[in-house]
């Protein structure tokens, strides 16, 4: 455990509005579709793709040893950023909205099974954290000149590590 | 069991290309990131969204009847709609390439875990056939005037039912 530390919230939409979208079933769908046996929440993320185009891709991240220690955010400036988890295990989001080009205070959420969250553009977050082995994500991210870095990828190093504690259940 | 049936078989990107992608980690990552933690299979989808713009909404959909029987596909002929499942459990797709404005041929395929499909805008496809009850999938599609049907939707009654056969595994 670093001197630092964070302690992770669970991820509700409300928590969450600074820094983008909880992609989640919540309260009443918004249609029924498929003869009344599908439930259609529509159009859940502010997404944008500017100056680049919408893409699908995959992350698969080995599980991240615990406590995690976070040392680095990033942000993307130009484009919005889905995650999309592909099983229902939980993963770790940590998010800061900006001040004068550095993160600011510093929130970590517990995201929970069917939880998608979607970063706006230039929201400060960790890297994917995930926590089972080869957890897979599907990604809904700018593509840009290659592997969608061009242009939209920063990074900060913070000035000392954080610990991101996740609370006994 | 209807006079008529098709058999499932294994969702692979090859045997799916005429109807669209397969969406799922397949042979060497594009590139690592994270510090070599996280492999990124980079922009697997043909997406298109023609006079509307990209969105991310949440399908819940009850657990289908089996033997699955199909007496109906639709298509989205001005864009791209991309299943994406936020759990493990394998769910059932039924395509068909375009004959003279109706469905041609009937191809089943069981998509397994950490696979998502992709439909190209055109392809004659069944509605989602969850096999799990409250099987969450993200879906990747167009949105236009109102829950992206706006003249995105079409539908075709087949003349009889088919039923779709699970093969034991």
């Amino acid at each position: 455990m670093t001197a630092a530390s964070i302690t992770a919230a669970p991820l509700t939409a409300e928590a969450f509005r600074p820094f983008g979208d909880v992609i989640a079933p919540d309260g009443a769908p918004d249609m029924m579709i498929n003869g009344g046996r599908c439930e259609r929440f529509h159009d859940l993320a502010q997404l944008s793709f500017e100056g680049g185009r919408a893409g699908i891709s995959i992350f698969r991240s080995d599980a991240s040893p615990l406590p995690y220690v976070l040392e680095l955010m990033e942000r993307h400036p130009v484009g919005s950023q889905a995650f999309l988890p592909m099983s229902a295990s939980p993963y770790l989001v940590v998010v800061a909205t900006d001040d004068a080009g550095k993160p600011g205070a510093l929130h970590a959420f517990l995201a929970g099974p069917g939880q998608g969250v979607n970063y706006r553009a230039g929201t400060w977050h960790a890297p994917l954290i995930a926590l089972e082995a080869a957890q897979p994500f599907a990604v809904v991210d700018r593509i840009g000149d290659r592997f969608s870095d061009g242009g939209n990828l920063e990074e900060f190093s913070l000035p000392e590590p954080v610990t991101v504690v996740i609370p006994a259940a």
